[in-house]
């Protein structure tokens, strides 16, 4: 590949509303890569690519020259398949946690390369990363032999995947250019795809709390994965699930650590045991295992014993108290009547001023902080009764998690809007 | 103004189709400027400025705020009004050299602040510096004292001048955000308006040599211009001129200055002689003199007094022998017919490879380099004559020259279609 695409013709093609070809998209991405195109010329072309959008061939042609930026993982020489999942991201969304080690149990190996949190949406590794000892990075070989004793591992994507993503990811976070769908889907498919599972389950979050407020969005980003995943050899699925109401009873680190807990003990929220159910039946289908009931593993304490092993197995002690924040402040119901909503956003605004997120990428998270919620959508309350319980170290932060949450429900007499949790499957 | 302005959401406003507000854009130019607002920051909302475009309101508080960004002169200590001339940039437009003395005969003086030339279009001062001894750089002081004594002064613009679009139009420039009417309208009259000239006529080119192509996008641009003007208590016309063919018969910087003595003499090319006169009637009336018949001090030679006045001030000799360029070559005429066209872009890059412009702003340029040109469309013209000869001091440039020079124009039988010089005026 020569030098002579030049940066801003290729900015001004996509200005113009004109499709990218693959020699610009490979040059351009490698040379980005490379730092001979500056940071201002690519957010300008994000920018474009934002509002003008991009082809199917575009898409594909980005996601591919982003893999070929990096290392490619193999897990060829695991005896069992493998399966990942990925979620873009929501309120509660612990999933993942209860999943690996349940898919785990019926001899599919499950990869988690998985990421920290910023803004309002939690980060699987900030969340285990509550459990004392527990560990986040792994080599390659110690990722690999863990995979093929216990069968599940959850730890931090390496710096080898995709680096030119990483890097356009940072981009896009300080130019508001992270919620085009042609970007989103290439920086998700291309670090999966990179990473190497046979298969793939995506969970492709709708509503007030998630990147897609409509359904419509949420189809066309799941159709744009899914098909990105399937030209690359990769089984993929896509599930839409809803989040305009938060996943299960909490927001926050610690906290959701022990919801899971719950669900692999065999309780927990019927949300939370729903989609962690539905995700393990389609993880478990594209990996060759259909006609498996996933719920089992979970009443009978077998995914309990392959979660215990995989955090043992990072240095973390799954007995281990978790820790808990300082300070707690209620927040209660103003009015009788049956709970229309709760929006999933203010709650992740909220947990995410308490402390439970991070603002920059360098801050740190606490463990115990969050918000715990007492009623959900459809429940009776009555004026008075605590419907949050906001949890944090730093008890100054109250008054601007609160403010948050202002207008965040609304208490009426009528039965609310029902939402099923599983909008549609895009395969 | 607090910190309180998060620009990734102002860029997301632009984005989203919204307008920008007073207190978002002052901020964004100011925190942009002390470099709070990173570049690829600006550049992101820049592009998304060009593609959704921006408000007349939108367009005044940018402009302001660009104002506000550096120093503003005024002018109110001299005995005449100002008049001062800005044109958008066209192939062979030498058109202030002649005109800044011309006004000046009548009793206005005309503060030219000029800029050098990148790209394919040439620069004022690039043009005068071929003249031995010529100085562009003036002190504020030294420019009053040549404006109440001559009445003209072509000079560089200081750098306190707006200073938030000197940063922002080299950031345009490398990611295609240059052609924006509401940054292009808001960059000009930024400066123009801090210069502090009483009047102003702007001279907006259209056709294959500028950057407004149509004349939809001329007018457009013109009227933004001229709004942002008077709203701003400046006297402000435009007429919209031709930039389909060369104006003249040079393009290139000692070539344009010898032409121009040649107007200011009483002969020189009839394109440039009607526009400077145009020009000239416009500036006057502006200032307060209508009715002036400005052809006369180009005939009775008042015009060349000034000019020879000016240049001496600045340092150069008016009667010094200009740079002639080392090389020449010859390009003829493939076929016997009437010239049909001549393209004013194909002809301003080949004088750009030739020497005469420069490819990065700290790049030297050549004084005797350019081309001239034999025929005009609408004249007659046989197989071999000459049509162009390609001026240059690095002969090895002539083929690049030549591949820029290819299709650029054509002989037929039929008359050609005419367009008026001057176009319209908007006011």
């Amino acid at each position: 590949m020569s030098e002579s695409f030049d940066a801003v013709d290729i900015i001004a093609t996509k200005r113009d509303r004109k499709a990218l070809d693959k020699a610009q998209i490979d040059w351009v991405i490698d040379a980005y890569t490379r730092g001979v195109v500056a940071d201002e010329q690519m957010s300008a072309l994000a920018m474009a690519i934002f509002l003008n959008g991009m082809g199917r061939e575009e898409i594909a042609h980005w996601t591919a020259a982003m893999i070929a930026s990096g290392e490619r993982m193999d897990f060829g020489s695991l005896a069992r398949p493998t399966a990942d999942k990925h979620s873009t991201g929501g309120v509660g969304d612990k999933i993942t946690l209860p999943l690996a080690p349940l898919v785990a149990v019926y001899g599919v190996a499950v990869p988690q390369l998985s990421g920290r949190g910023l803004g309002h949406t939690g980060g699987t590794l900030d969340k285990l990363e509550s459990i004392p000892g527990w560990q986040a990075a792994l080599s390659n070989e110690a990722m690999l032999r863990q995979l093929d004793e216990i069968g599940a591992v959850i730890c931090a994507a390496g710096a080898g995947l995709a680096p030119a993503d990483k890097k356009l990811y940072a981009l896009r976070d300080v130019t508001s250019t992270v919620e085009a769908i042609p970007l989103i889907a290439s920086s998700i498919m291309s670090k999966k795809i990179a990473e190497g599972t046979g298969s793939l389950v995506l969970d492709v979050k709708v509503g007030s709390g998630a990147f897609m407020k409509t359904v419509e969005q949420a189809r066309e980003l799941a159709r744009t994965m899914v098909d990105l995943g399937t030209d690359a050899g990769v089984r993929t699925v896509a599930l839409l699930t809803d989040m305009a109401t938060p996943l299960g009873l909490t927001a926050g680190n610690a906290l959701e650590v022990k919801e899971s807990v719950d669900v692999l003990a065999g309780g927990g929220p019927a949300d939370v045991v729903e989609l962690t159910v539905a995700l393990a039946r389609e993880m478990l289908a594209a990996a060759g295992k259909p006609d498996i009931d996933p719920a089992e593993a979970l009443r009978d304490g077998r995914a309990m014993d392959v979660w215990r092993s995989m955090i043992y197995a990072q240095g973390g002690d799954p007995d281990a108290t978790l820790p808990v924040a300082t300070d707690t402040e209620v927040v209660t119901a103003d009015a009788d009547g049956v709970l229309q909503r709760l929006d999933a956003l203010a709650v992740g605004v909220a947990a995410w001023r308490l402390g439970a997120g991070r603002a920059r990428k360098e801050d740190p998270v606490q463990a115990g902080a969050g918000v715990v919620i007492h009623a959900k959508p459809g429940d009776r309350v009555t004026s008075g009764q605590p419907l949050l319980t906001l949890h944090t170290d730093t008890p100054d932060r109250f008054e601007r998690a609160k403010e948050a949450l202002r207008g965040a429900w609304s208490i009426a007499e009528s039965a609310p809007d029902t939402v099923p949790l599983v909008i549609d499957r895009v395969s």
